[in-house]
C-alpha cells in the first residue's frame, strides 16, 4: 500500500503520493498563506493532499513534515514561520482526513533522513545535515535511524554560539543564514562608500546578495565569504563532536557553491585537530532539491509502519 | 568468568579484577614512568596486572582503557600524554600475556561508559560525559551504546574553537582545562599588580590555582569564572546538538565544584535558545573517582564477550 507525504512549511505547503517502494508518484503543491485563519489553513492543506491521493484509496500511513523543533509530537508549536500557532494538532487531523497513521517529524530531520536513503549521504554514519536557508537547521543519521536527542530537540547547529570582537554572544544562524547575509550586506552598504550593485535596488535580501555575488559583485562576495568562514566555524564543532562521515548541506544559501563552500572548506581544514576528520569527501551539496522533506516524510511513515 | 581492566596512564597505571557481576574485587596501582624505554614500560603494565588476578585463574576478557582518540584500534597512536608512542600493539601484548582477548578503548569514552552505567548518568540517553583536567575530553553514549563516530574520533570537546576578541580562534582546552587555567593565571600575575597568594609560590599551576580560589583568593577566583564561563559556553554547543539527558563532568577541574560550575551554569542557563534543553538536572558531577576507567574498561570487555 501507498504512502501520503505532506510538507507543510511556512511559506509553500507540498503533498506527494508515493508507492509502496517510495516512488514519488505524484506531487501538489500550493501557497500555505500562513496569516490566513489556522482552519483556513489545514483546509487548505488536506485539500492539496487530497489532490494526490488517486481516487477510492487510502494511504498506509501519512508522513508530514514541519517547522519546529517539537514536530515530532504531532502538534505544531514554536515554529518561528507559523508564529501564531501554538499546540495545533495536525498530524491527528491529517489522520483523521485520511483513516490512516500520521507521522510527524521536523523538516530540517526529515530532510536528514532523505538525504540519508536516497541522496548525497547514502548509507554514512553518521551522516549530518545542515540546512542553511532563512535560518538554519539540521538533522543527523546515526546508525541507520533518526538521531532526535533526550527531548527530540536535537541538531540545532544554528544555535551554535559564538563571541563576536565586542564581547556578544551569537547564534550561528546570525551570522551565516541567508537572513544574515542580507542583513550584513545592508549594514556594509550603510556603512561604507564602497560601489556595489547592491545600491541600485529597494530592497536587499540575502537573495539579492547571493544573485549579486554570481554576478561577481565585490561587496556581495566579501559578504558572503564571511558567512562561509563562520559556516565552517559552525562545522569545526560539529566534526570534533559526531566525526561525521558525511555532511550535507541543503538550503537556499547551498546553492552558491563554492561562493560559500570554499571558505567553510578552508575554516575546516585549518582548525580540525587531526586530518582524519576531515575526509575529502567529507562536505557534500544536497542532492533532492524541493522535493527532500517529501521524501523524508515518506520514509518516515514507511519505517513507522508494517507494509 | 571474571574480567580484568586495565587503566594505562600517561601518569598512572591501574589494574582491577572484576567479578562476573563486575564488582571490583582486587586493585593494583603504580607509576607509568612513560619517559623510560616502551618494554620496559610494557612491562610494568603487565606485572600490575598481574597482581590482580589470583592465582590459577584467568580472565574472560581484557578491558584496556588508553589515552588517544584512535585507542580502539588496539594501538597507542597520538596520544598527547604519551609522545614518543607510535602504533605501539598493546591490546595485542596484554592479549598475549593473559591468554584472553582484550579490548581497548580511549579513556574519556569508557569513563562515559562507566558514569552511565554506574555513575552520575544511570540510564540518560544521550548521555555525554566530558573529563577537564590537563586536557578536554569527553565521550557519549546513544541508546545505551557507546557513540564513536566515522573513525573512533567522535565527542572532541577540547577540540570545540572560539575566536577570541583580538581574532586568534582558539580551542576550548585552552580556554577551560586546567593547564589554560594555570596559563591564565600566570599571564594575570604578569600583566597586572593585583595581589595574590599565588604570587609566593615558585610555580603556579592549575592545582595551585584550584587550592588559591578555594582559599577565596580573588586572582584565582576570577580566572576560574572565566575559565568556567567559556566551559559553559563549549556546554551550550554539546547541548544545541546533542540536546542531551545528562552531562557528567568529571577530572580534576570539577573537584572546584560550584567554583568552576556555577559560571558555566549561567552561561548555559544565558544562551539555550529553549529552557526545554536544560534541565535542572541536565549538568552533573562524576561519581566514579579515580576507578572510573577500570569500571569502564571492565563494561566494555564484559560487552564484547559472551558470558
Amino acid at each position: 500500500m501507498s504512502i501520503l507525504a505532506i510538507d507543510f512549511g511556512g511559506t509553500r505547503t507540498r503533498a506527494a503520493w508515493f508507492s509502496s517502494d517510495l516512488r514519488l508518484l505524484a506531487r501538489a503543491e500550493t501557497a500555505t498563506l500562513a496569516h490566513e485563519a489556522q482552519e483556513a489553513v489545514i483546509t487548505r492543506v488536506l485539500a492539496t493532499a487530497r489532490q494526490v491521493v488517486p481516487a477510492g484509496q487510502t494511504p498506509r500511513a501519512v508522513g508530514i513534515c514541519a517547522p519546529g523543533p517539537q514536530a515530532y509530537t504531532g502538534l505544531i508549536l514554536h515554529a518561528p514561520t507559523l508564529p501564531g500557532w501554538h499546540k495545533v494538532p495536525l498530524a491527528q487531523r491529517v489522520s483523521a482526513a485520511f483513516n490512516a497513521p500520521a507521522y510527524m517529524e521536523n523538516d530540517a530531520n526529515l530532510a536528514a533522513l532523505a538525504e540519508y536513503h536516497q541522496g548525497a549521504a547514502r548509507g554514512a554514519n553518521p551522516a549530518v545535515y545542515l540546512t542553511v536557508s532563512t535560518g538554519i537547521g539540521g538533522g543527523a543519521i546515526i546508525n541507520g535511524e533518526l538521531f532526535t536527542g533526550w527531548r527530540g530537540l536535537a541538531i540545532e547547529p544554528g544555535h551554535l554560539k559564538f563571541p563576536l570582537p565586542d564581547g556578544q554572544i551569537v547564534s550561528l544562524e546570525a551570522l551565516a543564514s541567508g537572513t544574515a547575509i542580507g542583513r550584513a550586506a545592508r549594514d556594509r552598504l550603510a556603512g561604507t562608500g564602497v560601489p556595489s550593485a547592491l545600491r541600485s535596488l529597494p530592497a536587499v535580501d540575502g537573495k539579492a546578495v547571493g544573485e549579486a555575488a554570481q554576478r561577481g559583485d565585490a561587496l556581495a562576495l566579501e559578504v558572503i565569504h564571511e558567512a562561509g568562514r563562520w559556516l565552517g566555524l559552525g562545522l569545526v564543532s560539529v566534526i570534533h563532536l559526531f566525526n561525521p562521515q558525511v555532511i550535507v548541506i541543503g538550503g537556499s544559501v547551498a546553492l552558491l557553491g563554492d561562493l560559500i563552500f570554499n571558505p567553510a572548506r578552508q575554516v575546516i581544514a585549518d582548525y580540525v585537530t587531526d586530518p582524519a576528520f576531515n575526509d575529502p569527501s567529507l562536505l557534500r551539496v544536497a542532492q533532492l532539491g524541493d522535493d527532500v522533506c517529501l521524501i523524508g516524510a515518506a520514509l518516515y511513515a514507511e519505517g513507522k509502519t508494517p507494509s
